[in-house]
């Protein structure tokens, strides 16, 4: 059951990178709820491969089919209605170089999974692609993410993340009170989602070196929410940053997770770091946002801020060090095949999309 | 169900900081397994308040009386078996003094969870001594770590924490290839868990300082799992950094998480951040541990190493600014009562009792 | 995790027959409901031993505190109010009589769970009083379905159960359109819940005679519950009558389960079963109920209708066929202790309680 | 999430009758597992409509696309294994007519899920065929069923049901202590699965009379699973027959379920219900099997076995009284289109698909 998420809702994610195909299906969705296909169309565009310097040459099409859940709205041929059975959507794999990953059945890349899912799964494992420990899988969490990300928009609650770091540059963060909501409409029409364009021109330069050297970057990306009213998520192993927490750590490469000002404010005193309520418009705010919009591990009414650490990729061009698996003897590996140099700037609509989930779910608790 | 962790155990917490009782039941213990009660009673005083500088002064005795779940051991008194039906412990509180929270009711501490939890469960949440947001629920989180700590420690997988960082003062980090277990046994000692004793001796200070000028300071721990094998863990949604993460932000305060280079991998290159494979007395190693132990959720049979970082207490002492949720103004707070000014030592048993849950929980499902 | 129950409220049972307590934490109770400690005092009462000549010698005073997860209620000293938290109460086992149990370890009672259990647990496991397997872990479900009953009928919705047959005599059995709510305020307040007196007493009759025969008896319970609104439950594995199900078994000795007229409408032909709708007051209603109020899985509005069948108590006094476990050899075995010659008056109740905890837990996913 | 099943392994079923595709994800197999693609096809034929008098005309090929969670066996084509990954499976809907459905959305069928569907999902409920409410979500069902068949065959576990009662016609019952294996093989390869042929010719009979008058018939199916060892399944909630209630009501039709000798026990005395021990080659066994393999929820290596009571199809020829919900008037109601006069001979492998996914579940917990 490691491929569902959700308490209220149930995300079920389901292929490999090489099967015949992916996709998801998504038990919990109100009836009666209107999907546009189009805006679904154009979200998933943002994290398919094959469209810049920094994703891989892999070139899926991607043509999301929804197979069951819905009715379809006979006037308006690009939305649909939900009908309270679970919508399911598949995507067919085309582009599949199976051949390609043969070799690391036996020789483990460094730093991917190979080597803990032969550990887990013995020789069936399918290793093709890094079967479903791949980047890929990302695909149909993106199907279920953009669906929800609609459903809160039409509650009035947006989420938008951007690239905060890749490699040593740095964007420009969230006004963590004030998080401008101008800028997630900039964001999601972007195919490089910065806020400030010079350290986003500076980004891709380092990205493209890296692709020059055969080498690869990661980053930090940062996700904000906002319009989500106080008193959302569960105390203790429910919490927003708990659930949170279990869906971003399940996007491949992201090796840490902070809310607010996280590891930052762990150096401060309380005095500084202590977020003091006021009254604006007769509601309950906060003069400073350190909590990241979480206490106690429900909503504030302050924005939700969070930071996720990916990893750079690991597949590089370089030959490495690694071992048989079969005569347990250590052996060189060149990797071959097409790999992003840096993943950051297509994980964040996975970041945005996992995030949707997470809250869609919270939200229905109340 | 918010207050229960674990697909295969079940581990449900209860209670509040100020209610009669608060305690745990454990849900899929197999039976006939040997749980020393003066190993755990040792494991409870680490947590347990009112022992130093940084801890509150409020004096519980914790006494630990476990209501179901086991036989007793006719020849060994301090030892009992389980017995296959869920092991439930309780503690009564009995040093709560409630009549200090009144106000806050009404007005609550910045940074604390009082807002949200009024948002959430409006006038009749119960205020006092932050309810069931208190720190004070991690000692029933304890009893059920401290007894799965013993359960490993039976299969050979230790697991340790230590004071990372306190306000700006930094320890020592483990050797993420050679994590010494020789420390393990120290950390386990000490009441100010760190691995170099001059840093401890400025941490110390620091929280007499701040303890001095009223105010507060916040840490970062690090923990260390060994003898963990490969291939434990489940992919995407319950990979053990996922279900790690669900448990470790259930305990206050904490606000970030990383594995491995965390944070500070996402700035690297891959093949700097990449860790290569290699044959050391038969098995498969890693020659640097960047990846903490864990890859695509799975472990790797490395060290699991992992930081989470803890904002300040919020409880200072100064006047602070905050709001009356009934009238909807703007009010001054003074917070009384008695309070950590720093609980990052206190937490350091926490977090191991939290890994060692996970862990468990993650061993059942091979 | 096979102690808890519930979805959307998570019901958690701990202790055995003989350890030092039983208990039940209830998190998911919505914050601010009132709860009538008296009125759970009454209902408890129907469920205790000791009353009755069909009733176990065994005395528990069935003592409940409540240890968490409420507000006192300053005005109104048996009345308290739920906080948000888990509510948790235990009741301490006072009466055991362990000694009665030791043989039954190696030599297990026919049809009694003791050779499942050693099966299951080996030798650790708790037999004494049947541990975890006892019927008086009901003692802790009545406690929340106790709380859940009167959680309902501050919604308008009432439950109640009556023995519909013991051996073979039967009672009157409800009118499933016209669900007499008259009759539930007279079975809640009798010692031997029945329609028909008359039935009643031969039941008392037939009870008595096989307690003096060393025998015991079985019988059928039958639940109804009003008020209802149509629209509740869930489709396929979480419908009405699959989590009604899935609590029902779990009372001890339940072997058979069936909605509207169950087995009884599989001789129909579809003409004879179906309900056919009408209109009264407004208000879309079936003329006959051979659904029992559940269509697809979800409440169609009309009563809520089942029947539960209770095998005999196992535990009869003459001498029986069983084996020896350590050595594998037949012997003969007598069963002393207390026992109910028939347990099925006690159950009703039992019954009961389980119905409004998987309705409140139903009704919560509106 | 209300689609899905299990603790261990988790059954995801999607689709509705009429959707573009139906099907389902299977997480939690155990990697480098056989599955005979052949085998399945087979299996699933038992279920396919469009066969006999007592089936619907609806006739789909119902050809199972699998799209994750294998990798191909070269040698042997109709074999596959499993990877570990969800294996998913997808069936297309070829042969929907949805025009006749439109006016059951205003004008319920009586004793169908139309009532209940559209107070619980409104007006943009799926009512075309039943949407997820159909019978032909048994499909999915069947598919994971019929791969648990396999693998628990792997180990010796067999299952099989029959026709126990069609209309007022009985088929014999198996020989509960000594479930004859060789009726299994039978029973598997027989479009009309009973075990007394004259009985069967009587059922078909029946089947024919009541199609010719427009009418419908129940009935009632036995299961038995032989292999079972002793101590498997959980007490209290996670009992075998908890969880296989809650999976057997998933079953369409489905309105009582009674394990061993289950309504009938009931009726009799301890001394006569008992089921006495004695060791057989070495083991322990019960001389008759009146607990039906269960005691205390656990299973005692005595066969399982069960019966599922399911109501006539409620489509049926002639006019019925119904409502308009749009209107709330009482209107006539004629129903068209494609139907089973009796579902019951296809509802025999759902009855051990069913099974066979409970019972592999349960095997895991070990």
């Amino acid at each position: 059951m490691s491929f569902s998420y959700g308490k209220r809702i149930k995300v079920t994610i389901f292929g490999q990178s090489h099967s015949p195909a992916i996709g998801v299906s998504i038990d919990g969705i109100p009836s009666g709820l209107e999907i546009d296909l189009d805006e679904l169309k154009k979200f998933l565009q943002r994290r398919a491969p094959g469209r810049d310097a920094y994703s891989t040459t892999r070139t899926e099409k991607d043509e999301v089919e929804i197979i069951s859940g819905f009715k379809e709205n006979k006037n308006l041929s690009s939305k649909i209605l939900t009908c309270g059975a679970p919508l399911t959507a598949i995507i067919r794999n085309t582009d599949a170089r199976s051949s390609d990953y043969e070799k690391y059945a036996d020789v483990p890349r460094p730093s991917h999974s190979d080597y803990a899912a032969f550990a887990k799964y013995g020789a069936s494992h399918d290793i093709r692609g890094g079967g479903a420990f791949s980047g890929r899988m990302t695909a149909p969490l993106c199907i279920a993410g953009g669906i929800f990300l609609q459903l809160l928009k039409q509650k009035n609650i947006f989420i938008a993340a951007h690239i905060a770091q890749i490699g040593e540059v740095k964007d420009t963060d969230f006004d963590p009170v004030n998080v401008n909501k101008g800028d997630f409409a900039l964001l999601e029409k972007t195919d490089f989602p910065v806020l400030d364009k010079t350290a986003g021109e500076k980004m891709l330069k380092a990205i493209e070196e890296a692709k020059t050297e055969g080498d690869s970057l990661g980053g930090i990306i940062e996700c904000a929410a906002i319009g989500l009213p106080a008193g959302i998520g569960e105390p203790m192993f429910e919490g927003i940053e708990n659930t949170l927490a279990q869906i971003i750590f399940a996007i491949p490469a992201v090796k840490g997770l902070e809310f607010g000002n996280g590891f930052a404010g762990s150096a401060l005193k309380g005095s500084q770091n202590n977020d003091s309520f006021f009254i604006k418009d007769g509601k309950v705010k906060t003069r400073t946002n350190n909590h990241g919009g979480i206490l106690g591990g429900i909503s504030s009414g302050m924005p939700l801020l969070f930071r996720a650490a990916f990893k750079p990729t690991p597949s590089i061009a370089g030959e490495q060090d690694s071992v048989s698996l079969s005569t347990l003897t250590e052996v060189k590996l060149s990797i071959t095949g097409r790999h992003d140099p840096c993943i950051v700037p297509r994980a964040v609509p996975c970041v945005e999309a996992a995030t949707a989930i997470a809250l869609y779910d919270a939200l229905l608790g109340v």
